[in-house]
């Protein structure tokens, strides 16, 4: 296996891929520089070469060209950024058709496609295969902005991409020259997100106390980057946001039925 | 940003991060070496790192350290290398719970939270943080091994780990030192899990033709591996696999809704 050359600075263990992720951040403007094919087919293969639940490759990555279905894209996604033609644009889909055709090829049944478990799975892929894209892509100096926002329309976008039943258009992925330098935004703290054994305690004093002091910090990482304008705390955030986005009101469930999955 | 050296090998545009995620497999094996609480440390933080929709951060990321508690994580996987002590085990939480409980703060319904979406939400930040877990351990030179077959018995889990309502355990990880150098297993060809515009056609002739280069590839290293004990092809394997394994067969969607979560 190839091993990388390890850095052992203060209070950290760490190499080029570790910094490339240490310093993610979303771009969401990009330049008209393309991408270049041998970078995209370097990306697709990473994508392709991650870990997949039982083996079964559950996923379909798309890369859109048509401007007008890119257009359909940026019509259910309502992201300024997904219009017009910077950034490559991948739709990574939910895919277990092509396993329930090998199944219905040799004439057996496809209800264990049926299940909700089934559906997880393939999630479990798609996410594996594009987080993978994102990693390569930000260690070429390459930007990335994921688009959960195309789930507030995957009926146009099943349309569009002439997907069949039992795939879901998961997520929406822009790659490219970034023409921004965002400032990196503060986590949720460790000892919140992270554990030792058992799911860590709200009601604790140092839980309540690593809150407060990431509100302070969200809040002075807003200000500082859109001066003044807008001073939420990660609480406020949360208070206010949910439900108001398109996608994430939308009843993806219905369609993921539609399609054939998530039926028990 | 860093950028990394970049390299322009014959028909591929790589460098160091590209090259681990290509030369990914799943380690099964470790050694007793154990990870090493600096490296650990950054594996977590790298983690947190990742994309999150919306930034609601939804992931609860579970070092367990607790040989009881393995013993659980064990008995439901039921995989034998999860047993013993080698490898650090994490579990990967889907967290809606620190945001609903955020809402309930502020006097504020839950039911955006019910919602099949902001479970795929978490999902997708829950996925998103693991894989890029995997990739910095794998560019340490650690090995990884996906648990998915922790969905065997969440419910066990969900005791152990003390998870309380709107969370789910999706999926283990282990890392450790490689004790086994495994063989690179070929992934589907790129025609087929990858394409332009619009969903592969599967009836086309140089689709088929490459599911056929790609069983006798399966089979050939299946032959290598196993000393020609196993000659599965991929399209055998998909014939009989899908519902023999306990993980998939089981009702997900029942622990889903008892956690009250994708209630519509």
């Amino acid at each position: 296996m190839a091993v990388e050359k390890q850095r052992v600075t203060p209070g950290r263990i760490t190499n080029d891929t570790i910094e490339t992720q240490l310093n993610h951040r979303t771009i969401r403007a990009f330049t008209e520089e393309a991408v270049g094919e041998g970078v995209i087919e370097t990306l697709l293969d990473v994508a392709r070469h991650g870990a997949s639940n039982t083996f079964y490759q559950q996923f379909t990555i798309l890369r859109i060209k048509d401007p007008e279905i890119r257009q359909v894209v940026y019509e259910a996604s309502r992201q300024e950024y997904v219009g017009g033609s910077r950034g490559e644009l991948f739709i990574f889909v939910v895919d277990l058709a092509r396993n329930v055709r090998i199944r219905q090829q040799v004439g057996l049944g496809v209800q264990e496609f049926l299940k909700t478990t089934m559906f997880m799975q393939g999630m479990e892929d798609t996410m594996i295969a594009a987080q993978n894209m994102v990693v390569a892509a930000e260690s070429l100096g390459l930007g990335t902005c994921f688009l959960g926002s195309i789930g507030g329309d995957p009926r146009a976008l099943i349309k569009a991409l002439r997907l069949p039943k039992f795939t879901y258009p998961l997520v929406g992925l822009l790659v490219g020259h970034p023409n921004q330098e965002p400032q990196l935004k503060p986590r949720l703290p460790r000892e919140v997100t992270t554990a030792v054994d058992v799911y860590p305690n709200p009601d604790s004093p140092s839980y309540q106390a690593s809150m407060k002091r990431y509100d302070s910090e969200i809040q002075t990482y807003y200000d500082l980057r859109e001066n003044g304008k807008r001073l939420d705390t990660f609480t406020q955030q949360i208070s206010t946001k949910p439900g108001r986005g398109h996608a994430e009101s939308f009843p993806a469930l219905e369609v993921l039925q539609e399609q054939g999955m998530c039926l028990g």
